[in-house]
Parts: C-alpha cells; sequence; structure tokens
C-alpha cells in the first residue's frame, strides 16, 4: 500500500468526508433561489462563528486578500497605523499598508514572543493621529498569540480601529468580536473552517464601517461597501466559489452541531495535549509568549536539523506538518491542532515526532509523549 | 422526482462529473512534493490552453480579480488607457481604472455590436500617450464578441499593450495568445474551464512584463511579478484553492485529450445551432455584431418579459440559462454553450425555450428551432 497520509499543517487543514461529498454535488447558479436560501443560511451561521451581530463579508481570495481590503477599506493613503510584527504573518500586516502608503508605526516583537500590551498602549498614547492597530489573534510563523482583547479595550472610545488577522485563531480560540469590541476580524476558509482554500471573511464592526465610508486609498475587488450591500440581497459583489460555499454550509451546520464552546474546549485539550506530549518527549517548545491553540512551535533538538525533522515526517511517516519560516528554517517544526481535528491526530502527531526524531539518531523517549497525551486527552 | 436541473448560464457551467470526483479527494498540502509535481503539469497545461510560450498565472479570485490586477500591475496613476465598453463588462474595465487614478478615454459601443476597429486605431493615433487598450473578447452581458486580433495588430510596433477579458472566451474560440500578440489575457475558472468559480488565470507577454516593472499603482494581493516568481518554483504566492488545482488538472487533460481546434470547433457548431435554432422558432437574436460563441442573447418576443422566460426556464422546466442586465433586464434572456456542453444540451436549450414561450402563451413554432438544431448536429 502507498504511504497513508495525515496532513498536520497549519492550513489546508483536512477537509470531513461529508464537506468533501457535499462539495461534489453539480454546480448550483449564484443567482438560483437555491443558492440564495443556501447563502442566507451561511450568512446567518457566519455571524454565529464570529459571535456578531455585524455582517460577515465573504471574499473569493485567500486570507491575504481578506487582509489587503482591511487596509485599503479603512485607511487613506497618508494615514498612520500602528503594526504588531512578530513573525510572517506581522509583518505582512506592514507590507500592505506600506503598498498603499500608510505610514507604519511598528512594534517589533521577538518571534515567539507576544507582544507587550503596554507597548501597545504607551504606541498610541505618543500619536493620537494613528487610526488602527494591525495585529495576529494567532502568528502563525512562530505559534504564539497576541492578547487582541486587551488591545481592542485600548482602541475604545478612541478614534482607532483593532483590527485582527485571526485566520488561524477565528473557531479556535474563544474570541467573540461583538463582545470584545474587535473592529475588523479576518479568517481565511483553509483552517478553523474545515474547507479547502479559496474563501477569506471578513466581520466588520461599525465604528469600522464608519471609517469605510471615507477611506481613500483605491480598491475595486476588495470594495467591502459593494460586498455588504451584495450580502443584504444573498449574493457576493462578484460570482462566489459556489462549490464553497456549499461546503460553508455543512461545516457551519457542523459547527452549530458541537456548540462553540466545545469547539473551543476541543482545540485546547489538543493543543495542550500536544504541548505536554512534546515536552515528554523530551522536547522543548518555540514560544516564550502564549503558544497559539492552532499550532505548536517546537524546537529541533540540538544537532538535529528541523527540516529534517518535517521531512522525515512526511516522507517516512506520511504526515504532512510545517517546517520553520525565514530565519527559523531549521530551528523550528510546527504541528497543528487545527480544525477537523481530534485526539488521535495529536496522539499520531505526538508518535510520529517522536520515531522522526529517533529515524534521525536523536535522543527521545520513545512512547513518553504519547503516553502524556493520553493521560491528557482520555 | 424534483425537477431535473440543466445548468446552461454563461458561467458557472457544469463540471465533469470525473472532475467533481477529483476534487473530492482527501486535501492535499500545497508545499507537499505531490501538489508541485501537479502543480508543474498544470502549468503546462494551462500555457497549451492559452496557445503560449509565456507563463499563465494563477490567482485566486474570480475574474474580476484578474481584470483588477491587468490594470494596477501594468499602469500608473494619472496613465492613460483606452477602454472599449460594449457591455456591462466594459464598463467594468473603465469603473476598475478610475478607481486606480487612471485616465480613461471610452469607445462608447452600443449594446449589441462589435467595436468598430477604425474608431479603435483613430483614438489610438489621436494620442500616442495611451499606455493601454482594455476589451473583451466575449461581452458576456450582449452575447457579443469583439475582434481582438485586429486591435493586437494595431498596438504591435507602439508603447502600447492589448489588454483581453477573455472570461467567456479562452477554451471557446480560437485566439492564439502569442501568435495574435496579445499582451494580458484574462481568464477565470468557472468558463471554459469547466471547474466551479474561483480562480482567475492572467497570461502576460514580454512586452507587458516590461510595464510591470514600471508600473506604479498600490497593488498587494494581485502583485504579478510575485506570482510570476512563486510559478517558476511550481507554487502560488498566497495558499492555492487547492481543490480547483486538483480540478485544474483534470480539465486540462480533458482539453489536450479532445484537442483545441475539435474544441473550438465543438464550441462553433453549438452556438451555430442555438442561433439557427432560435430563428427557426420564430424568434430573433439580440446582437448585431459578431456573436459570441459561448453565450446567445436572444430578444423576447413582443408582448412578453425577458424575465418571465427565464423565471419559466427554471421553475417550469429545470434549466437556468440567465436574463439581460441593466437596461437590457426584461429585454432579452441568454442561453450559453460553454465549456462542459455538447449536443443535447443545445437541444434542450432551443426544446426549453420553445416550451417556456409557449407555456407563457407567446408565438412559437413549437418544435422548429429543434429539427433546424437536429439537421445542424447531425
Amino acid at each position: 500500500m502507498t504511504l497513508k497520509k495525515y496532513l498536520l499543517a497549519p492550513g489546508p487543514v483536512p477537509v470531513p468526508p461529508n464537506v468533501l461529498n457535499a462539495m461534489a454535488a453539480p454546480i448550483i447558479h449564484h443567482r438560483s433561489p437555491d443558492f440564495v436560501e443556501l447563502f442566507a443560511e451561511v450568512k446567518e451561521g457566519l455571524q454565529h462563528f464570529y459571535q456578531t451581530e455585524q455582517p460577515v463579508l465573504i471574499l473569493g481570495a485567500t486570507g491575504t486578500g481578506g487582509m489587503e481590503g482591511s487596509v485599503t477599506n479603512f485607511l487613506s493613503p497618508g494615514d498612520k497605523a500602528l503594526v504588531v510584527n512578530g513573525g510572517k504573518f506581522g509583518e505582512r500586516w506592514t507590507k500592505i499598508c506600506t503598498a498603499y502608503g500608510i505610514q507604519v508605526t511598528e512594534i517589533k516583537v521577538t518571534w515567539g514572543e507576544s507582544v507587550d500590551v503596554a507597548q501597545v498602549e504607551a504606541a498610541l498614547k505618543a500619536d493620537p493621529a494613528i487610526k488602527a492597530v494591525y495585529v495576529q489573534a494567532s502568528e502563525t510563523s512562530t505559534g504564539t498569540a497576541h492578547d487582541v482583547k486587551a488591545i481592542a479595550a485600548l482602541t475604545q472610545g478612541r478614534d482607532t480601529l483593532t483590527v485582527v488577522d485571526a485566520i488561524t485563531a477565528l473557531g479556535v480560540i474563544d474570541m467573540p468580536m461583538d463582545a470584545w469590541g474587535l473592529d475588523v476580524v479576518v479568517s481565511g476558509s483553509q483552517k478553523g473552517y474545515m474547507l479547502p482554500p479559496g474563501l477569506a471573511f471578513v466581520g466588520v464592526s461599525e465604528k469600522a464601517w464608519g471609517f469605510q465610508r471615507t477611506a481613500k486609498c483605491p480598491r475595486f475587488y476588495f470594495d467591502f461597501a459593494k460586498e455588504k450591500k451584495a450580502l443584504e440581497g444573498n449574493q457576493t459583489a462578484y460570482t462566489p466559489a459556489v462549490s464553497l460555499i456549499v461546503g460553508l454550509k455543512e461545516v457551519l451546520k457542523m459547527v452549530r452541531e458541537e456548540g462553540l464552546q466545545n469547539l473551543f474546549a476541543r482545540h485546547a485539550r489538543l493543543a495542550e495535549a500536544t504541548r505536554e506530549g512534546m515536552r515528554a518527549a523530551g522536547l522543548t517548545l518555540f514560544p516564550t509568549g502564549t503558544p497559539s491553540t492552532a499550532v505548536t512551535a517546537v524546537n529541533a533538538p540540538e544537532g538535529i536539523d528541523g527540516q529534517d525533522i518535517y521531512k522525515t515526517l512526511r516522507t517516512r511517516f506520511g504526515v504532512t506538518a510545517a517546517g520553520g519560516q525565514d530565519h527559523l528554517k531549521g530551528k523550528i517544526f510546527r504541528i497543528a491542532h487545527l480544525g477537523y481535528a481530534d485526539t488521535f491526530d495529536t496522539i499520531t502527531a505526538v508518535a510520529a515526532t517522536e520515531m522522526a526524531i529517533a529515524a534521525l539518531g536523536g535522543k527521545v523517549n520513545l512512547g513518553a509523549g504519547v503516553r502524556r497525551a493520553e493521560e491528557l486527552l482520555g
């Protein structure tokens, strides 16, 4: 038999078989009443998933498209933005802002640390002209979380938006958009949604819509006002990725069946078991800040290249995890517990890691990590 | 039994069952060697489909995203563009250009007419500063084609690009990108590709890459240089819509098996049979210019609302066609012969139209249109 495959990367994640089946049904037309009905259900399900009363926009793009729109729809060239840059995706906020002529003040956070909220507070105090704070809820490149709740609290009552990249956080950690006062929340289909890549989602607060009306950055495909208007008629501004929307209906139904709090608890349980399992196997974790509930970044042990671990997992054991990015390449590897993931995915992750390190001649307590994970997941 | 459905709209089009099946396979990771191998095959297949030696970019977006990128990557704010506006999609070129500060000269073409190439020639002569001509190969809103070959011939040897929206034309009419000297050609997955919506494609000539290097319109998600570089490593710049790429491999294989010339001949045959069938049934066609090979626009007969025909086709006969857009709403209806379409789709289209008009109390020669179509398709 060819090697059986296990997809444990921080996106794309496996798609549940019932969802794959639903998406394989014959294409329906996006202007047909069937689609409109489906879309109305999806719209409501998205608000539930986001924990918001606000409309959640659906864009035909990856999360990066949603990030770009979350710059161009709320700011004008020359405006000031504060970017929390603690990894590859924090850096992306800066790149997008710069491409559109936004003046960026960066809080550089050492990779693996969570931003010090006092620093954000000080930066906001120092410059009342800052119109938006851009931050990740979960920085996928480092497996580290930032405290977006505390940051949103700082922008309440001032003319500043909190814009959150929640691409690997939504549906993973409990981050109620309305209750926390998050203004703009971006997510993507291939993560907590358990869908193939191809859709981005953006929740937008009333306060942010106020910014949208005067923002002058050029935009066309990612025009949120046009999408909001289309949404009111149960459509998207441009032809929606029909099969993904069909899948979306299925996953949002699964989310309701599981219940949001159970879903967050499952992710927290798997994340903890992964971290504890890795430690019990004799490994150390990369983050020094709050670890992400979506993905665990593990240090490659002394004398072993992190890319070799990633490759051995894949080629010898059929497990697709992720390596390190940029300067972390070779230093860490990352294993996700995100979306369509449960107990034995985590057991597999820990066991395969033990076996890969042993295969590479590393020191590892074979079975010790799995034992610890079993204790926590039993 | 619930009504059996026939999707005969100008996109999305039906997806062949073998392709739906392939897309329902478990998700593979986009950085895995499996994907890289698949992508390499797809890349070559796209060049064959486009009839070009140039790389064809793959964007996670609808065709409109590809259109936006085809403005922002080649022009700078203040640059001059000539837009052929003969329908809803011609108008879109103007809207995108305007959003990015491009100075637009429009050739307004009466809906249903093909642009007079002499007018394009005169406009180019009158203003040597025009850097690009934006045009549709097939204007879907009117079912009319423009002569993009002749337009491209006008921009050869001058510092001007021919940028073609081929969203409903690629894989339908023979428009060899390199041989005709088309500089930028945009297409989309839910049309001639026979795939669900979600991918845009852009072929870019060497001349256009020269423009790309100096163009100053802001852009991030649709950055063609970044996509070109990613393509060289068999990747996309951002997470690709994996399941659609898997489907793409299948459809490109089908295209090779059929052969490009057979594929164009099939579309031409279905288009002619549709037109002739409609005429034989006593109807008249909307276009006064060259009719599109992808979609036929038919005038609603005297006393019958075009939207009623569209609705009767759908609700009573299960046939999803399209109505008219903007000022043509109620005046026309449109039936496609695009992508995964063959003889009995056209027979169905003509028969259902005859039956719908009869059901609405209109004058129609029941069976006469089908008879003519049978003669042409036998």
